[in-house]
């Protein structure tokens, strides 16, 4: 990374700050302070695209009166381990932890709960609802859909979201293992910098708007589309595809949300579908009691064997060794509660903006 | 793929002769009828790798002891909607359809199902398991470890298995979505392919026993490692390793069964493992209703409308377009039904070396 100018804050000052937004839209205490919650896990673990950086982009939506600041979170059908969630159009950082909470409470009664949701929008970080089942011995799952930005393989144009998949494995005296992986090649963020560097991306990145592999950020930018996991066939590209394909259908089709190209913008400025097939997108949230399974001690002894096994592993030469997922997130957090959270001084003035809207004080 | 000389036999008369195999060891009729139709299913897809080309694999197993002829597949956890499976040592190719079962019987109960098994062996084709699945209106999942051929990111050597991951989703007048993928950039068999034809393989396929990426087929098949899917890191090869350790835990973690580098071999000459953390391999099956979640009508019209728009996208130039999951194997089942499954001549002479040696006539 090169150098760049940033200033820092307290989490709990930026968490406090998002709550007071939130709270400015007539979204009630316990929401907002929920909402901004998901943010600051994000900051703190080092996901800097999906925390307070977003903010003035849930502040736009609210105030142009395209998410609804107070949703009825509804359970529309459900079964005693299954539920299907319609999120009224509310923040994803408030339908997504109440949805989650309900598989949680499920799993409690019947050892799992699955719930699907629609009418909903952009959650935060697909692994904040993993870390949270571990709080009660639970082993939790996520995924959403997002707006169109992947091209299915040998496709030509964006048809499917980076659409995440997350789940977490909580050890004993070891750290959690904790999985949080978008179903593209790379996040759309690294092309955005290649791009500010001047720099090329490798092939196998990203296509062009005419359906190319392109190794030019603009190319992808401009109605280009990023590759999924695996990029080629011949190195498994079909596969990402098809892990985004399943995050689609069970976050979507299963819920009655928009799949596919048709989910709707999370930003202002981004083009709107010309169908819709269903209401909002869709997350997808799984909770499993681990003593439905096994002695929850007996569990957690083997994952600390199994994080101590693959940490043990041989080092391929030339490389820092094998990590055990969740480590760098975990890392980032330990130190930015140390020492604070870096803001870019663009976002410091987003922030600077929205504080002279709404008169919430920011610095 | 060069010409191969092969033999062609009735899909029919090889299932046959697999349920008359595993009969010859004591395999209970209907146990022996329902690894042959696993078998049998791999065969008709278009999977070769995975049907009677391993029968003399199984064969080895049950004639030197080493597999449960007679399993008592029981239940030794359970709640509503979850179970922990024991095989008893038996064919995976038995106790994966009967665990399978357990997960749809408890889906019909509670919504959805969830069964992690030890104590097993390796079950033929991932998709075999959510194909079952499909029959009952429901979603079925499938996952299974198996013996250590791949590296996690930056490790040295083999520590994890090819680990497959399969769903399916029902349409209603398009064929079902069928998932069904390996966590390794690709299969062993294609470094395998490329040896035999004395072509190199593409970088991000293996390492070298050393550790270093390689291009000999030699290298990565001599003590290498196959990469997880991604391959590099720039490339998302973390997110292919992160894949590969959720299977491993949710499959033996979960279970009590042997995960990572300790997962037994499946053949006789390959090595044992120095260490055994639980018992056998694993696998994890779930079962969702789609009714516990939406209408199923509902649910297939959205499918196919999915399927129609994913078809509906345009083609990258050079490329035959977009390709839904399942429909390679599914035209390989049309023709294969019509004229019968292709055997390479090594093949017909082990099944021949089966039938003189147990009497069963084959050909």
């Amino acid at each position: 990374m090169s150098k760049v100018e940033t200033k820092t804050f307290a989490s709990e000052h930026l968490r406090e700050f998002s709550q007071r937004v939130f709270e400015h839209f007539e979204v009630p205490r316990e929401d907002a302070a929920l909402a901004a919650e998901v943010l600051a896990m994000s900051d703190l673990r080092g996901i800097d695209s999906h925390g307070v950086g977003r903010l003035h982009t849930y502040f736009d939506m609210l105030e142009m009166g395209r998410i609804n600041p107070r949703p009825q979170v509804k359970i529309v059908r459900e079964r005693l381990s299954t539920a299907t969630v319609d999120g009224d159009n509310g923040l994803g950082l408030v339908v997504g932890p109440k949805a989650n909470e309900i598989a949680m409470d499920k799993a409690a009664q019947a050892g799992s709960g699955w719930v699907s949701v629609c009418n909903t929008n952009h959650y935060g970080i697909a692994g904040y609802y993993p870390i949270k089942a571990l709080e009660r011995d639970m082993i939790g799952w996520s995924m959403t859909n997002t707006t169109k930005l992947v091209q299915p393989l040998w496709g030509g144009e964006r048809m499917l979201g980076t659409n995440p998949i997350a789940i977490a494995f909580p050890g004993m005296e070891e750290p959690a293992v904790v999985i949080d992986l978008a179903t593209s090649a790379v996040a759309y963020g690294k092309v955005e910098i290649a791009k500010r560097r001047g720099e090329e991306i490798p092939p196998g990145w990203a296509i062009d708007s005419e359906g190319r592999d392109t190794t030019d950020p603009d190319g992808m930018i401009e109605g280009g589309a990023l590759t999924p996991l695996g990029s080629f066939r011949e190195m498994g590209g079909h596969k990402g595809y098809c892990l985004a394909a399943m995050v689609d259908v069970l976050c979507c089709v299963l819920s009655g949300a928009n799949w596919g190209p048709w989910a709707p913008p999370f930003a202002l400025r981004q083009h709107i579908p010309e169908r819709s097939v269903g209401k909002g997108i869709g997350h997808f949230f799984g909770a499993m009691s681990i003593d439905a399974f096994i002695e929850v001690d007996e569990f957690k002894r083997q994952i600390d064997d199994w994080v101590r096994t693959m940490r043990g592993t041989r080092p391929q030469p030339g490389s820092p060794g094998v990590v055990i997922p969740g480590d760098p997130e975990r890392e980032a957090e330990a130190l930015r509660r140390a020492e604070g959270i870096p803001l870019v001084l663009p976002l410091v003035e987003e922030l600077r903006d929205i504080s002279q809207r709404t008169g919430i004080p920011f610095d």
